[in-house]
């Protein structure tokens, strides 16, 4: 069993393919990790949310990570891709008109805010089996 | 719809429902997030890893954020439960004899280092329909 490296093109393919991700942001050193509900939209993450940490985060245009993979454990298998970028809430109302049409809704509370992070730097990886099964 | 604070104890039958989660160490300020198959043993989260980021924070004893959800975006269900801890790689000849026999194998690659962290500090959050179903 080894861990393959996935190249950028399908990283972003599975991105795509998902729609629950996670954002891990540092707060005093530490970071907490949040589902969200998101699209690609461009070359951006998207996802709504409301005040918290995230959008503080989105304000002060911190630096976040987003996490998506899947996993079987019971095969072996599953990959999983990080992203890194800024965070950004959207303001411009050209913008924020246009976003507010995207198919994606807050995992959770009201989340009345869109917040966007170019993906900036990407990396995967995926289980791989070797030629024994192992 | 709003998010709910869960209770400690559910947090903690949550944590010991599912078998993959996932790591967040903070590198140089910024998060990196890995998934790893888990269990709940005693009072500890304990994984199997090799050589990487995740065995480097454990042999230091970094401060690391481990979370798990789960969602169903159609019908707009969810929770997540994150623990803050510091991660220990296990070196006690005893302790690893037993906790070799555990039923947990890595998520990726050879894995043959195991890692624990006390169940520190447990939040969890879930998404509560409000009345009116919205």
């Amino acid at each position: 069993m080894a861990l393959k490296e996935l190249a950028e093109r399908e990283c972003l393919r599975l991105l795509a393919s998902r729609v629950v991700g996670r954002v891990a942001v540092v707060v005093d050193g530490e970071a907490r990790v949040f589902p969200v509900n998101y699209l690609v939209d461009r070359d951006e993450i998207v996802f709504r949310t409301g005040e918290g940490t995230k959008l503080d985060a989105a304000r002060s245009g911190a630096l976040v990570t987003f996490e998506v993979d899947d996993s079987d454990p019971l095969y072996h298998t599953g990959w999983s891709v990080m992203v890194t970028g800024p965070l950004e809430a959207v303001t411009d109302p050209s913008e924020l008109h246009r976003m507010q049409g995207l198919p994606v809704r807050a995992w959770g509370r009201d989340g009345q805010h869109i917040v966007r992070m170019p993906i900036a730097k990407v990396a995967g990886r995926q289980i791989e089996r070797t030629s024994n099964g192992t």
